[in-house]
């Protein structure tokens, strides 16, 4: 139950047993091809370009921003967590000319404040975090994509944390460019980023095309924009390979692969509205039993995510200690914090396989006795009927 | 039977199905101890750094490259087939500084013209691969560090298509880093690229080092050597990751990793000698076979790859139709070719879980019906006893 990864679903677990085909075994690129049409819902969108980068969800941010942003462009960073520092991290190393917008931990930055630090800034690419798993806030994106274009700026925003448990409308919001990862809400392991690519980012990729010797062929020609400074992320590349065309690139990560497809075959199987429902109700559970405990829940209720929970350590208690107790003696994992938010709250996390009623009330039972068990005196008894009666909060409306 | 990816091995198929495990989780931890030490003698070394990189095999090429190699630093590729060509394609998207020394695709680089090489361009680093699958060919690698150290040069080695099947020594060779794969003679899926790092090359990218904003931590001292260009690709934060710091960096894939330690557990239970030995077979009875049914083995026997055998395919045959067949009628994969060998051979595995004596007989059978089927006059009835006694070879010796 921490911030991810989690448990996997059994059937993504089985899947990945399955035996490996040829990377262009016709079964193989069937496979793929139904990995494109099953992420389209699920990030939203009618995009064409929705494959997997083959490595963790930062394989899939870096790929995105090497691939988008040339060295001198001006990228605007939506910056309200770690992962908005992580953004600002990799494009250094891309050599872009980095602007930043930004939020204390445990706020998001309001549309109005975007606006003017484009008007201020004219970036070539906006980036910012949905859900930033170091804070719990989900930035709201409605409008986020019209503003950028408005700009005549593409748009990118990494969505790991929240896909396949919080609403993605890529096409609705706007966006260019969305990531995501499997150890999150969609509740497989690390090692594949989901990526989807709006046929204008797609073009202006395109345009920095650059097919490596030994495998270039007289129907693909290059393009005339700056050439792509990693070739493992070149998304122009990879585009290629996804394409009837099956240029050669890597070789894709099959088991990865199937793990992915799985996925999204027990997302949408289950219903995205159904599947978003589960998670809201997981992370109001999980907020009234912390409360009924009597503790303070971290962040503005309106922005928080509804996969992870922030919550304050009390005064006088261990931290690593009650984590290390639910660990031991329950095999519950929670989850600590980074940079300012270290020590002071832990996150728990609900989401995936792991957003289930038994799961929630089971944690927040365990969490309120090791925290009895380390000297912290509760209102015994009332967090687990608190979150249950949340639970069903929905289902009595 | 193609020159890879190949079938898994059972057991590794079975590990990637156990749930998953918190990243800082002490059990995890621990497998990622034991992975550096199950790789160590597969890599024929002792250094202490060997590890996994998150990604595919070229993903390890990319994060050995850009951590070793400084924009405008001098980079010497021995160059003998499109895995060499790749090199040279990475070092320019890294802005390196490239010199080659080549070699005919069919043929290898005689150490004497890497030295006169080193001794023209003075490289700050050398860069090769070990077994080209492109061209079945393995370069020779021993005294090759040796020379690179002479010169003060750090040398780098791809080992991807070898890796479990042919003997690496790295610690002989005195090469500083070596990358591999899972998905040839290791038997595992494509998604995990395994490392080993010399102290000398783990202190050479170390004062490139530069911890990102959010988990900087008062202990950890950035370096003085310029940025390394890749966040995700950053060996110095993943040496950290992989190190008692356990500073964190991407979450680690879980199921790969799983996969990655019952591929060396396998590989280390037969044991290393008998593993080669099998191999070495395997591509003795495909060659016998082969040349017994009229056909032309490609490339030099003294340096041709155990695991994957190049041969000709004959004059009047469509080589795509054999290939359908094989795969239609018998469910077997053989691998078509690139760049100046596309459609001139066919390249045929035995690698990992299909390095195995009736896999090679039932491919040779196979592809004899398919010729005979495609119109093609052939001795029949011959390939298989050859191959038998080919097999046999060593055991009889």
């Amino acid at each position: 139950m921490g911030p991810g990864p989690i448990n996997a679903h059994p059937r993504v677990l089985r899947a990945m047993s399955a035996d490996l085909l040829g990377q262009f075994d016709p079964e193989m690129t069937g496979y793929m091809n139904q990995v494109m049409a099953l992420y389209r819902p699920i990030f939203g969108t009618r995009n064409q370009w929705t494959m997997l980068v083959d490595g963790t969800a930062r394989a899939g941010i870096e790929a995105a921003l090497v691939s988008m942003v040339a060295p001198g462009d001006v990228v605007l960073v939506v910056n309200f967590g770690r992962f908005g520092l992580l953004l600002t991290e990799i494009l250094t190393r891309i050599g872009a000319v980095i602007e930043t917008v930004d939020a204390p931990w445990g706020e998001v930055v309001p549309l109005d404040r975007v606006a003017e630090a484009i008007a201020r800034c004219h970036p070539k690419i906006v980036a910012t975090i949905h859900g930033d798993t170091s804070t719990t806030m989900a930035q709201p994106l409605d409008g986020f994509g019209e503003l950028c274009r408005q700009a005549g700026a593409l748009s990118y925003v990494d969505a790991t944390a929240t896909i396949g448990g919080m609403e993605l409308a890529a096409d609705r919001w706007g966006v260019d460019v969305v990531t995501g990862g499997l150890q999150k809400c969609l509740g497989g392991p690390s090692g594949s980023a989901p990526i989807t690519i709006s046929d204008k980012a797609a073009e202006h990729i395109g345009r920095r095309r650059h097919v490596e010797q030994g495998i270039r062929r007289d129907d693909i020609a290059d393009g005339q924009g700056p050439r792509i400074r990693s070739n493992y992320f070149d998304l122009a590349m990879v585009m290629d390979y996804w394409s009837d065309k099956r240029l050669n690139h890597h070789t894709e990560a099959t088991s990865m692969l199937y793990a992915a497809r799985e996925c999204a075959r027990i997302a949408l199987g289950e219903g995205l509205e159904a599947r978003y429902a589960r998670h809201a109700a997981a992370g109001r559970a999980m907020a009234a039993g912390l409360r009924a405990m009597g503790l303070t829940v971290f962040g503005d209720d309106a922005y928080r995510m509804t996969n992870v929970t922030g919550v304050f350590i009390p005064k006088g208690v261990d931290g690593e200690a009650v984590r290390k107790a639910m660990r031991e003696q329950f095999e519950i994992e929670i989850g600590t914090a980074f940079g300012p938010l270290q020590g002071r709250i832990w996150r728990i996390g609900a989401m995936g396989y792991n957003a289930m009623k038994h799961k929630v009330l089971l944690t927040l039972a365990a969490l309120e006795a090791c925290l009895r068990m380390e000297g912290f005196a509760l209102p015994l008894g009332d967090a687990v009927p608190a979150a249950l009666e949340a639970w069903c909060q929905d289902e009595q409306a």
